[in-house]
């Protein structure tokens, strides 16, 4: 169903193509100060039109609250948001070719399987312009998760082709025992990232080749994949359910719901696989207390009293969040809409030659950087919740005297 | 939550010490012949114990039929599954060295922050034994799926460490390019790849090898990881839920819910972002008509009438299944519990050295891939269930009157 | 949550002084003709101002599509649907009186102690405003229904104040033995109803007492409660699931999930508990084939080949429908909104008098009754949908070999 | 699916003739001293063999605790329970007649109609052994309740056929209305009503009367219903979701989940309809301080500062909680197994007699009363766990400034 999260639940609608596009937000904790400017930068960043080598769509995606705040302060009730579709050029993609062929690699054939009707944009729901919902609902997660533990979320382009900001290496099959990763992982923020637009990967030289790979491929009429990787710091300990709603489960869940996504690894991941169990470990270390109040940090919240040396882990141990900083990698493949002819076969089974006239990316990576982000917090929001509703019930109940080993919180 | 499914519902139970563990099955359809004999080969296959170079942690791990079905036909009502836990040894778990330290990369601590109350397996729930529950209910899931469609899951050891099925090369950045390994896709079954124990990959020379890899490791009380990828043949297109629900999605959620993954790719997955779009995309042909009867599927199946040529895609476009092998690899790190004495602290924040006893696989790969097929069974009858709800929901309404172009089912 | 449903969903939002209200509906199946047209006759039904005894506030309420249709059918994606809140006259809730008190029975106080703020309007999700996504919604699965299986849902109200329709006498405690009762329910449709407003009670006499009775309240500036019954005729048999979401409480919830309302009861109900099991238990007789095509009945839709001779049980048996028409009865409290004084507490706890000035029915019963009706579609909808899942499931199963008695379906 | 709640979800499992019955609770929170003794009590009241009124059918129903407890500490993992099926006496229902007919107003029917598989039990999980998991699940939300709130939950038989507690009258069409009953629910104990066995009716002259009715239907080979009050005293204020899971919802569809039910009513219910909103209006109070530790009331619990001079609204206004007693009615229909010949139809659609021989209840009220108080506990459970998430969420936000109106917790 279109519905993201259990306790900060988010459902989305709307197509390429039609009125608005929107979601409802249910769950937000009530009497947060939210209005349309704690929305609108992220759905910006997200925005098409933003370079050269961004598709020429332009649209203003303007954010509006329906429902759920009063006087700019949250009610606890759901929080309607709509976003007019203004530009829509049916033309584009209602055009007779289209009409005779699925296109290669997109979801026109296998809406067609599912529906048995066929939407005037093809495969309608699995448009970019379903983001938007996902985008807007993530920016409210993010500005509670802010405020609350000083959650910081950022993410940023990794990887173009083989284009790497960390390239696998014998000594560093993953960049998660590379230091310099590390340190990166801990300090990047926002605007730094946006520094480097229009590609997002926070290296000047890489960047520079990083873009010209994607005008090369623009140039050639053809497109190119890359990976993004997302870091969250100060998310609090304890979060992800075992067994099967582990933190690592919904966040690939989640990162894998974003279209055009064909991998996620968290920690060490793929390349972790061969790394030694000896080095791999992440002993543990005494933490550095932080103070209340630092970085936004709510008096209330506890920090845990141990951290690890290394990250290998990313963060998550067992499913469940260790205080480290929670960081992984998602992959994208090349768009499918490209600019040149391609044999295929029409929806009739015959064989034929499509010539696609659409607007596209001929890489969504730097666009996917907020998108990342997003989903991120919606599965952290999400999780946060969870675990508060447990520690919560924990607070009431008489300590228990001394015959298990029991850790007070 | 312990669930798992929305339609095909998944509940399990059970720590490492406890009496026994199971699950609940619900929503299995009724009218299906079923014993305990259709559910012991897969419990038989993730036993420990079953070569040197596994844990020799030594139970029978019957399973036992609680209710839901009737002279061996299923009622329709939730299946409840039991297994003892027969071989305990609480001693080894609670022995004085680990009640002071949480164990590096074990769940110990995590679960300590998370419940605020220390189990004496430490993680309990992250325990191996809990797959038990999962891999009872795949069983099942896979049972009705191989009746009604002819549906095939099979999953093999891909690599350990850095020795690879298929290494990635410049030629092939991704496995899904080459066509050695969509044959080796196309054609695998569980008979072949048991026949290459104890490491299950189906390659004389390379399983050879990948034996040798992890006899070292074990032999320096030190551990590897390695990957696992697994093929799902005969599923129905139109499977997977646009946005939040895509197929890949709800795969990537399963696999990254088993304890020690790190990463999942499906289709041409991290290196198919370096294939330019134009080689990446899976154009179409017209399909072979499959004959009603042939490998069991059921003659009111529809199959789709294309598919595509090359399958970069994993069997997946937008989120659902296109009919085609759907094919993905997991990433499981080597194991943290290893023979080695580890610098670490102790809960209470002090340096010192902890020194493993507990019994442990050195890899464990090969006892992962039955519950890789496991979770990939629930994840496809949930989607198969869904599916189902709406093409026959879809076949009562009256056809429509070609105002718009619409495919018939 | 503001979700209902798990196969069709529906997720609402809106307040009573926000800028829209609306929903999303999820899980609808494709490829069904739909536009607004369908939508807004229960938009209409249920909208105030329809005659001297109902409130004043006069609105459009003119229901929108924004996405999930093109050309006027039903893609399978999630429909959006907006309403804009044209009058709504923010002072009369907000003036200072009201700033002061809680309003009695009202839901001022309880949304302030769950939510820490307090809302313009008072416990502003809790207004009626909130029901115009549930009869939005319920015109979609209604339509469905209504195609598919010429289900047919009509509720009209039974009693206001002690005026009944069927007042309890010592010879039939309960209406479900009294013929004429069963008689009006198995004939009973809308249009009959609506010739009876404004009180909607399908009967002249009881009618004009009751639009009497609810004149008087109205000039004693009182207010006054009733009971609204509900018949589904042509649903199928087999809906509901044991044994927590018997289609009996699904119904109960949905029904009590309707602002004001205070009970339910099926079929005998609270009276049929005076009745002897040997009067009250429905024998089985064999029921009258219905030719397929007749009242819309699609042709793939098998009925059941028994009924029942009586209908104590209300259409479910076991929590199952039986075929038989479903019927059930929901009380609907005296509206707490009074042109009287009322002397209550401040919410600094001083003692005082209420003056209230907003606008409001004396009595709720008429205007609920296409309420009833939607949430009415909702649980059919959604069971149905379970049901197909189900019966699709068991459809590609081979049939059993004679060892247990089968029922074929 | 045979799932409930979200936050502390129930999954059951088990028919009346298979191996055990039983029951996953997940969502406990951890750190509460639990062991079966805390289990057992309710499930010995609930237990069937308790007088010469109830079914002979002796089964001694001892539970046992498969997993989430470690030295008697809950872990906050999922609690596996599990009830062995000890006292089968398959003959009963295998026979000859059974074979051939459905029972009247029994599930045998509808459960066919469902599934297409006839269960040797007839409706399996429609049997009375379904709700052993329930009450092995409540006794433990109860358990939580009761040490973090002080929660009493009691229930009693508050009418059988036509004798009631509290007969309907003029002056008080409900009982709402009449402070002898008001009080009753104020102080009621389980010891009190258990003192009233086999009835359970805490009124020794009208005990006394419905015992003799019950004896005269037994006599009579026939059955009778009645209905069941329960209180929930001490939950919190804020309980409750706008707008389909409002408190009255879930407690509605908790009730009309458990088996023979056919109607609920909350407060004032079905009679409240005949009494003037000016009458029935709960006019605010200041609340009597309550000093935390007294009645086990944690220290950390805020009690209202308001509370309500009358209680027609039953402790729920809006759907949420107001923090007065909570409580509502259930109507139990006559027992469908009789001792008396039925005509009625066989499976085959031939008309005929049916002779029961099954061991039966004649009213299973008096059994149904721990049955309620278990899914009430539930509900309240569900409910403040859902509400924890909430108001941790919000005292974590930095404090409002005056701008709005805002009560602070």
């Amino acid at each position: 169903m279109s519905t993201f999260g259990s306790h900060f639940r988010v459902t989305t609608y709307g197509e390429s193509h039609c009125l608005s596009v929107g979601c409802i937000v249910d769950g937000c904790p009530p009497g947060m100060a939210l209005t349309e400017d704690d929305i609108q930068p992220q759905m910006t960043r997200r925005r098409p039109g933003q370079s050269a080598i961004t598709t020429p769509r332009d649209e203003k995606d303007r954010v509006e609250i329906q429902s759920g705040t009063e006087f700019g302060i949250t009610l606890g009730t759901p929080i309607g948001l709509k976003v007019m579709n203004e530009n829509q050029r049916k033309q584009d993609y209602g055009n007779k070719t289209m009409d005779l062929y699925p296109r290669p690699s997109h979801a026109d054939w296998t809406y067609l399987e599912k529906y048995g009707v066929k939407a005037s944009s093809g495969g309608g729901r699995s448009s970019a312009r379903e983001t938007i919902g996902r985008v807007a609902a993530g920016a409210i997660a993010e500005k509670y998760l802010r405020e609350a533990y000083g959650v910081e979320i950022v993410a940023f382009t990794a990887s173009i082709g083989n284009e790497y900001l960390f390239p696998p290496s014998r000594e560093h099959p993953t960049s998660a025992t590379n230091p310099e990763f590390l340190q990166l992982v801990n300090a990047i923020d926002r605007k730094t990232v946006d520094s480097f637009l229009p590609v997002r990967c926070p290296h000047g030289e890489t960047s520079k080749r990083m873009e010209q790979l994607v005008a090369d491929f623009r140039d050639k009429h053809d497109s190119i994949g890359g990976t993004v990787t997302c870091v969250i710091r100060n998310a609090p300990s304890g979060l992800g359910e075992p067994c099967f709603d582990k933190l690592e489960a919904t966040l690939a869940h989640a990162m894998l719901s974003i279209p055009a996504t064909k991998g996620f690894e968290i920690g060490s991941g793929f390349g972790g696989c061969q790394v030694p169990g000896s080095i791999h470990n992440d002993a543990f270390i005494k933490a550095t207390p932080v103070e209340a109040g630092v970085n936004g940090l709510h008096s209330k919240v506890r920090r845990p009293k141990l951290t690890t040396k290394t990250n290998n882990s990313g963060g998550v141990q067992g499913g469940i969040s260790n205080g480290a900083p929670i960081y992984f990698t998602v992959a994208f493949k090349p768009p499918a809409t490209i600019g040149q002819a391609q044999q295929t076969a029409t929806y009739e089974e015959q064989d034929g030659t499509l010539e696609a006239k659409g607007r596209h990316d001929p890489c969504v990576v730097p666009r996917a950087v907020p998108i990342v982000e997003a989903m991120a917090a919606l599965v952290i929001m999400d999780a946060v919740l969870a675990q508060h509703a447990r520690t919560a019930a924990r607070s009431l109940l008489p300590p228990l005297k001394g015959v298990v080993p029991v850790h007070q919180q």
